[in-house]
């Protein structure tokens, strides 16, 4: 049994491992999609304002439309008397004019009528006769109006590719009238699940057999990333099975991802299996990550495929962490929507061996420069400690551990 | 016009807004939904486990089964030698038994077979024909195995009520065989748009008109707090035609939003019509919050309903503290996965008025200590302003501004 550790690693750091997945993979085609779809989706192609929001200027205050200039000096003692010539209803452009010592009644939102150019609020006048209304304050040009153009000029960017659809996002494109966008499609990543110990989740396992994980958490972890997910299938470990799922896998999908079993055995298979390839390229063959060092990536033509250790949550950390980053490239996103780091104080020592870098899943309390960080102490296998964390705390792979009270980098689990 | 702004309002904070939500709903009902279309759902009943995880132990490592007693003492220089009597394979139960100075090869993730009670790695070990191992360090008892039952006992809380499922929940669920989960329903959350200059985002305005942006933000803010939003239509600012949409949307719906028109009379109107529903109980008419000060709350039998103000940045900004948590109200879960609280050092004074809670747009950069965050100043009414934000600063509600190095609360914009 000794000589599958004879196997060469050439262990890449995590930082490594990035560069290789982007500079490997190339972002998706893009297509036309409509408003109501387009919520987390990433734009393939700059978005220019076709017209200008708003498209008239606007009144941002229920009030009186004036002529900025006859409001000078204007004060509770001395108002200025300005004649109402007219009222402004919502939806519908004004058809008089504003001359000087003229005001007309505005609605917040109502459509600025020519030659005024302020808006003086309604808390700020009193009108002895609706043909009249006295000006407690002065305004100045402009003022409670938002100008034809203001929010968004004609021809400016309103989104630039790479950028992700919020909601606001969403908002912004309606008021532009934008009723598509082109945007990055969706990645699909096969999943296929191997060993001869694992059953599917619906059978009944028999003694020594254990049910398919991975194949949910890599799934949630795939939709979570913005990408559609396909199960494939769960295959024993045998050369012709492996192979033909990797053929269905590579066909229908833009990414694979082999969830193997965990024996040394099953991983030797996977990379023979994948050899068989034409034009089969192995980019990763072991990470200096912990949980997770004996994971593959290799490249079949275009497209990728993750050899994922077998532990679920080994699998899990490093789909977090490589995965994402993969479909984060087939998107050409600017954000891993998946991954997020932040800091907080560690309240306990955390030990590490040097030449590694560390994920220890841990549960993380407060905000701001009051968050602390408690380690989770699990064996990987053991799959309720993700549960039970909220994060995992990095220890740099230069480090020998962290310490009680220093600030250390977390990875949100969320 | 003044008269409009004789109206009361009773204007509440941001807390007891929270407050007022959380105590009128309570959550939705509960459905069983199977594995594949859990991600994301709030567990509606404790989950317990029907067996324990593993089901049998497992070795952890690829090496020998061994019973821990016959390795006490070993070392490199006096190796203890130990028989080989079988070899366990994946997904099967090994068939025989180890006995004092025996051993057995096995892969990671095998079942460590009767007698044996630890796994020695094969990196401490050698064999100088395939019926003899040497080992070379001992193991304790235990080590490199996961026990029957380490990770979930049988019967014990697996999931509790209120949970939100993540990909690592999947996991977990599928390894322990349970195919369906009691969840609480999705919220189904109905938009009413009301305003005379609004028009349907496929028709082109005329002058004066504008088109519907609150659609799109609020229903991409409600699909990100997981409910189901439901566009009920679009209404002119008349009571007939806005109550039929209140009536079409209270019964079709668990929470109604009307997004008003900006202006003080469809407020007015807004509240006019919900009076004339039975079981109409007013709630919140104002909230301490800017922008989005004449915020309406009310509720007609179990159904809440919210006014929101006409401004798409307000309404976007009220729809984010309070229409989110009415969602997480309604589904019972323990947080909002939509509103993440976060601290960073403020680069700049902020100015504000005592007596209301400011939300200001901001861009953050950085992470943990070293985050910091700038305010973008805008008019409300500039909906761009939202898209180049990815927070907002709270400016509490006792106080006049944040100072420029202040450490400030803020709402991340996700």
């Amino acid at each position: 049994m000794g000589e599958f550790f004879e196997h060469f690693f050439q262990v890449k750091s995590r930082k490594e491992v990035e560069d290789v997945i982007t500079s490997s993979l190339r972002s998706l085609d893009t297509e036309e999609v409509p408003l109501d779809f387009l919520l987390g989706r990433v734009v393939g192609k700059t978005v220019i304002a076709p017209e200008p929001l708003p498209p008239f200027s606007r009144s941002t205050v229920d009030g009186f439309a004036v002529i900025s200039e006859d409001t000078f000096g204007a004060s509770e003692g001395f108002p200025a008397l300005l004649k109402v010539v007219g009222s402004v209803s919502m939806g519908a452009l004004p058809s008089f004019r504003i001359q000087r010592g003229e005001a007309c009644d505005i609605p917040t939102g109502g459509a600025l009528p020519e030659g005024a150019d302020a808006v003086v609020m309604v808390e700020h006048t009193e009108s002895p006769d609706p043909s009249l209304v006295e000006v407690f304050r002065p305004v100045s040009p402009l003022e409670n109006v938002v100008r034809a153009g203001e929010d968004v000029d004609k021809g400016s960017v309103v989104l630039t590719r790479g950028q992700r659809i919020r909601p606001q996002e969403l908002g912004l494109l309606s008021a532009l009238g934008i009723k598509e966008v082109t945007v990055v499609k969706i990645p699909r990543v096969g999943i296929v699940s191997t060993g001869n110990e694992i059953v599917d989740p619906s059978e009944s396992p028999r003694p020594g057999q254990i049910r398919d994980i991975n194949r949910f958490t890599l799934k949630g972890l795939v939709e979570r990333s913005g990408a559609q997910a396909v199960f494939v299938g769960l295959v024993p470990d045998e050369e012709a099975a492996l192979r033909e799922a990797c053929q269905k896998g590579l066909e229908a999908c833009d990414l694979l991802l082999l969830s193997g079993g965990s024996s040394v055995g099953t991983r030797d298979l996977t990379l023979k299996v994948l050899e068989t390839f034409e034009d089969f390229e192995l980019l990763v063959h072991g990470v200096a990550v912990s949980p997770g060092k004996p994971t593959i990536i290799a490249r079949v033509g275009e497209k990728m495929i993750f050899g994922l250790p077998g532990h679920p949550v080994s699998t899990w950390i490093i789909a977090y962490l490589f995965v994402s980053r993969a479909i984060q490239a087939l998107t050409g996103a600017y954000e891993n929507p998946s991954v997020r780091w932040d800091q907080a104080i560690v309240d306990q020592n955390v030990p590490s061996a040097q030449g590694r870098e560390d994920f220890v899943r841990a549960k993380v309390q407060g905000r701001g420069r009051a968050k602390t960080v408690t380690p989770v102490f699990s064996k990987s296998s053991v799959i309720s400690s993700l549960v039970e964390a909220n994060a995992l705390i990095r220890v740099p792979l230069e480090s020998e551990g962290v310490y009680k009270g220093e600030e250390v980098d977390i990875l949100m689990l969320l």
